[in-house]
């Protein structure tokens, strides 16, 4: 079903640079969680998939929260008594902690320290800060550029509103065969951060994109949002709906060179854990597998107890590992076309599986076939290495008794589950097997 | 509810000096499974907490056993032909093997070695041999003083008596809000052997002295019998309360500086076991945790199968694998105030995890609650660090639904049990979880 | 009941000699999967013990496989110009491929060369090929052979017939107290190959020689058959007896210093798995255990998903995995007495596992009852090496509560079988044991 994602046509196609330069695009926009920045990332959206765009109005309840007053900025700088701009959000978004009430005074020095956030560990690098729910002011900078700040009066303006307004989400449902649906969601409230989380929103973009163009099984809802509340809005508008979650995955910093890297749904073993572990561990990479914990992105809220989704996320870096998390080095040299694209394989392939696994019943389960007599085995016995390739279509055979599908076959006999799947697809078409049951009716 | 198990507050109260002055106090007297020694220990015990003594008559049966008859010693010597006490009681009780039957004759140095026990690997030290239940006499003593021994004639002289009497023990109960009850046993058969078991009676006597000012939920049974047949008579005559031990420690060489070391009771996962084995392993040593063996201390006769009680081991250098076991270098320079205090805390802990141990149910399970609205959560976000104090909070959130316990949530979120408790406590005051079920109301 | 099972006996009773001489009197034997070289090896077997033999005729039905014609061969060579056997027959079996269709022909060194097989990294060795359902013709021989001949042309002939005839197989039921079956099964197809399975024969006929003599508890079935067409012929024609078979072992390749391996059954943890894994882990030599996988012999066939029997398969070096595999270079040196026999000793000790399994009640539950009365203790306590003894009996009785065999009780202590089996012996004597269940009354 996914025929497009071998890693060598996906490399041939130059999907990691249609990710990476939709990434580019969006780089600049200054997102938060509600406002005109994340209005003008989901209209690029929209400019390649057919987005549905979602206002849910401020003072919304959604369970225990509430949308907050909607956020934006025109402008903010910091100049020093000769009318010097040492801080300019002009050149950076990041400069303004995200959600600062407006501001227009004249302070000293020692004022404005009391409003500035600086890494003296990283002194060259803007912090990225935050603060939604308290209403405060602040500035971000190099901390070498706060040391050079001169003892003097400066004039601080942050041009901001924070008004009655709405929180915009939008999403895509690329429609299955079934009304099953299988979730991805990115953050889109970072400002401009490339890899958190631009690269997360130019991957699934394209992955729509491409995915509309497929017969598949299950249905695809795409979800692009605010991290947190964006998320708890969704959840709390389709409740109703989440039942149909069989499968998804959180996507996030999917473009810098780390990992890659699994955190399990709350469950644990639940199918979109053992396909993402499956693929990650055949990929030729080494990944790092991280058990649930309730501290990440928006898996936080799939998997709060009330909705236990199976949902689990997908990174290169773990999150908070890297030195550039949530600081100006988070630009686009930060992220590659080449890690994009393995992203791309590694997410397009765990999908493949979960599309393709069914339960098959072998025809013939008592003694083997005869293999030889359909032309699915080496007519020469007594080769030693001979058997090597028939093992795929051996393994299948012996564990298709309706208990095991293809994806617990592949983990049995430690094979690739497209190395699986191609044997009982010969085995299938030599009347060897019957598909005997959806894989997702035993554990729904 | 243990509100004094803080190892500071321990070491400045000085718990250990005082359960070590304990043990020294009742280190000289002549213990053995029956007779005025056990008397003694038990009403130097008696002037901490109000115990209860029981006396059960020479030839009571107790399951497949019977009382056997008292035995006492008033003295017992080895005298040389020059009316030289080669070997003398007075000096140590070890010198003469337990429950020898009275002698009172001359032989040859050949004849005397028949009735003697030396250790020839330490050759300074006088081994603990006891005869219970075979009517012999002999002699213990260092091996290069039986060398030194000349080829003469002895006299030998053990003045002890074998008579219809009874075996004693005491039981101290601590009444809780519940008739559950928590267990604590030590053996007080042992003489003059610091270690092995003055330091675990003094240890159980001190706890159940300061547990007697406090309320809690479990009510907790210290019991100071002779090992094996005075643990056998208790259960014989306590059959029918068996079924209220929830959980139970027997406590024995607890005053070296080894360990610490668990050995699990029969069921290997009982709430006991989970709760040692947590504290142990949050207890910034290196215990050692060995799976139940029908091998050591009382937990034989608790874990029979007829029983089968969550009752652990505690101690601190394993039982057998140490050179002082069993000889006279278990005296009272082996044990030391400061380790009795550091066992003393690890079992006031475990105790604590017990106590507090329970089932909550988060009140807003649908997506994370907004802490920050509460106050209960760093209102500025952004920071990678800031999330590292609440991780607590969330993991009990996410998994309070019913299904899991405090105790539970800290081994999933490899947390202390209390840095979680402390977490719940804070959301339990703010709302956010309400208490949903005793955590034995599934495993009882 | 295995009375004679003691590696020491057996080495008395040249046990490996007399299984060593078996095989060699049938190595020279040119066996296929159906011919007079299997009914010469089922008769030199008669001899030993009374098989029953069964002819299943060309065309039969056996599941989704057809009793093949019958191939017998007279001769076969290849001779030069010059009239000089340059390959014959006569001086290997293994110089044709088995099944080959009768040739009687001149060709060029060229042509000739398209029906050769040589193993060029074993350049002096034959290979062993068949081809038993594609009708070719073909030679094995020394890669070093082929290279010496000449660009002439040969004359070759193999004078084999391919005709209407029947597969003939053999085996032998020694009847038990029970009808529960444990199923012994060894291939006969392969010709002068001494490892496999000359060794495999002979180990299982001259057990089951010895067996003929004894009481056992199950009914044994040897069974000697052609691989794969052999086995799953039998399994159709005694679909319904299997259900009788409650454990089971392919033997083979079992005359070689390497191992020993134990593949397990596909069930993975049925009481044969546990019984071979508990006796090679406490043999003193460093086993190889593999999980089960649908490759090696006829536990394929007995392990297909509609059979699923319990049969795992015991060798010494695992197949495939030695240089002399399905080589020239497995004769009558690759197999030695000394590893017949220690194999037959492994073998022998299995079945004594699993005869000897019981479970047993203790019959005082309550707490541990008085050795020491019974004479089954020692009666001096306090020595520290004293117990070691004594653990097998507390093991027994602490375990034994209904729930648990010997084999888990040995597991669970991790001590020979043997010796948990005598502390049960000695303990039912002593009246503290009674039998409680058959261990197969909870697994069928």
């Amino acid at each position: 079903m996914m025929s497009d994602i071998s890693y060598e046509n996906l490399i041939a196609e130059k999907i990691g640079e249609e990710i990476f330069d939709f990434a580019a695009e969006i780089y600049p926009i200054c997102r938060s969680i509600t406002g005109r920045g994340v209005r003008e990332t989901l209209r690029a959206i929209n400019a390649h998939i057919n987005l549905e765009v979602h206002e849910v109005p401020t003072g919304t309840a959604v369970f225990d929260w509430v949308i907050p007053r909607e956020w934006n900025i025109r402008d903010a700088y910091v100049k020093n008594e000769r009318g010097e701009k040492v801080l300019d959000f002009a050149r950076s978004n990041l400069h303004v902690m995200s959600y600062s009430v407006p501001v227009r005074q004249r302070i000293s020095l020692t004022e404005l320290k009391q409003h500035i956030y600086t890494l003296p560990d990283q002194p060259d690098l803007i912090p990225y800060r935050t603060s939604y729910y308290a209403e405060k002011w602040a500035f971000c900078m190099p901390h070498r550029l706060l040391e050079n700040l001169k003892d003097e009066t400066y004039e601080v303006v942050i041009d901001s509103t924070l008004t009655e307004g709405s929180l915009t989400y939008g999403e895509y449902l690329h429609r299955g065969e079934t009304e099953d649906e299988f979730l991805l969601s990115a953050h889109v409230c970072h400002p401009s951060l490339a890899n958190d989380n631009c690269s997360g929103i130019a991957l699934l973009t394209h992955l729509a994109k491409r995915m509309a163009k497929l017969r598949t099984r299950y249905s695809y809802r795409f979800l692009f949002a605010p991290g947190t509340i964006g998320a708890i809005a969704w959840l709390a508008r389709n409740e109703g709906r989440c039942q149909r979650i069989k499968h998804g995955l959180v996507i996030s910093m999917v473009g810098d060179g780390g990992g890659p890297t699994y955190k399990k749904s709350r469950r644990g073993n639940s199918p979109i854990d053992r396909a993402v572990v499956h693929t990650l561990c055949h990929s030729g990479l080494t990944p790092t597998i991280l058990e649930f914990s309730p501290y990440g992105y928006d898996e936080r809220q799939y998997c709060s107890p009330g909705f236990n989704l199976p949902v689990g996320l997908f990174q290169r870096s773990k999150f908070g590992e890297i030195p550039e998390y949530h600081t100006s080095a988070d630009n686009l040299d930060f992220i590659a076309p080449n890690h994009l694209a393995l992203s791309y394989h590694l997410v397009a392939k765990t999908i493949d599986v979960v599309e393709s696994d069914m339960v098959y019943c072998n025809t013939m389960p008592k003694c083997e076939p005869q293999l030889g007599r359909r032309g699915l085995y080496g007519a020469v016995g007594g080769d030693k290495h001979a058997a090597a390739g028939n093992m795929a279509m051996l393994w299948v055979l012996n564990l298709s008794d309706g208990m095991h599908s293809l994806l617990d076959i592949a983990e049995r006999a430690n094979l690739p589950f497209a190395v699986i799947r191609e044997a009982a697809l010969l085995l299938h078409r030599g009347g060897l097997l019957k598909p005997c049951g959806d894989v997702n009716s035993s554990t729904t």
